[in-house]
């Protein structure tokens, strides 16, 4: 692939890490595993709703899916107060060790960099500055604006209104295999960001590059763009 | 509501009851809970390409999930064998406690009843005939043959096309909201089954009926298609 115009970063998971979710659900009382249940459901809906031509906040469905999945939980006292602990925990979560290098790597590139999340612009906001990498994002988008999440083709096509560029100029970067598949339908270039070693689902179209990090996605990029004799291509 | 003509109910946790899973996984030294999320994320990456335009086989789906759930998991001895292990108990289901007198109670008011699943044919059938059901249904449908999951409008359609009906002449009967929300906006009556009293999300459609099994449901349809003196309408 040539050096792409726009690379585009998916939030939750991708840049931030979720991890110390598990922790807010024990402060609560609550098995600390319900926290992979609680984000995977609360996608669940979202794309429930995208499949069915609808849209959500994704705080008011990430909260509604906690109410559901700890009602009946004897080990929490507070059901509201519960709620609210695991929800302020968004507004508190850090990037992913390799992101404080990766993204200026990336950048250096020459791409364009923005967001695209299914979470607010708010929230990656606030991730983005807290990490000291904000300045090098050109936007930061969330499908708020673009009326149904990803991976509906919709949501893509926000961002490559908004960035003024052909979806085919631009490289989704994404935890996610359902993101990638999305992407590369609308399509985008993708990168895989496989940091656990899981298997990517054959189910899903595979991504055009899989790393382990952005800093390996930054290495990637810089080799494409270097021509045989090691001089900068600059198309 | 008048009386629906025909009834249609989704299978997996609906009718099946899915809690014999946990086991399966703690069988193969995985956490019982990890249940929860593995259908919360099969359910995911099967809405996940129906809002991207697209669809995959249940089995294959809820496999590759399994696989991905499961890799890393350090009680976990052999990946394949474990994941073999898992699915099988998706033949060795048996029904919710209400369903075998339910079934029969919502023959009797005289609508035709039909099966709506994002699973097989061959897994309704099996699990309906094994729990003496079978003969009160009409038909067992797949989305594997309307080329988009549940809660895409088309799945719903295909039932309405197959049953020959119009959907707000049709009762969609589940557990879940995300079906329940689906069904509305595909013009279907919908009737939510809340075996768990958990709330139920603000974020979908509200659905037309709340009862806690089928046999409260049966009694709904009776009492509102029998007129103020008792007598039967035939409207």
């Amino acid at each position: 692939m040539d050096r792409p115009d726009v690379i585009v970063f998916d939030v939750n998971e991708t840049l931030s890490d979720m991890a110390p979710m598990g922790r807010r659900f024990a402060d609560m009382g609550a098995p600390p595993q319900l926290a992979v249940a609680w984000f995977a459901s609360t996608l669940r809906d979202g794309f429930a709703l995208a499949a069915a031509g609808a849209s959500g906040r994704f705080a008011t469905i990430a909260s509604g899916v906690l109410r559901s999945l700890l009602t009946g939980n004897t080990g929490v006292a507070d059901l509201e107060a519960a709620v609210d602990h695991v929800m302020q925990g968004f507004l508190e979560l850090g990037v992913h060790p390799d992101v404080a290098e990766g993204i200026p790597a990336l950048a250096r590139t020459g791409a364009r960099l923005v967001t695209l999340s299914n979470g607010s612009a708010d929230i990656a906001e606030r991730l983005l500055s807290a990490a000291g990498v904000r300045q090098h994002f050109e936007r930061v988008l969330s499908v708020d604006d673009a009326g149904v999440w990803k991976p509906g083709s919709e949501a893509y096509g926000h961002a490559a209104r908004v960035c003024a560029v052909s979806p085919d100029r631009m490289l989704l970067v994404a935890v996610h295999p359902w993101d990638v598949d999305g992407a590369s339908r609308a399509g985008m270039h993708t990168a895989w960001v496989d940091r656990t070693r899981a298997p990517y689902p054959g189910y899903f179209r595979a991504p055009d590059h899989s790393v382990t990090d952005l800093l390996q996605l930054a290495e990637l990029l810089d080799r494409s763009s270097t021509g045989p004799g090691g001089e900068r291509r600059t198309s």
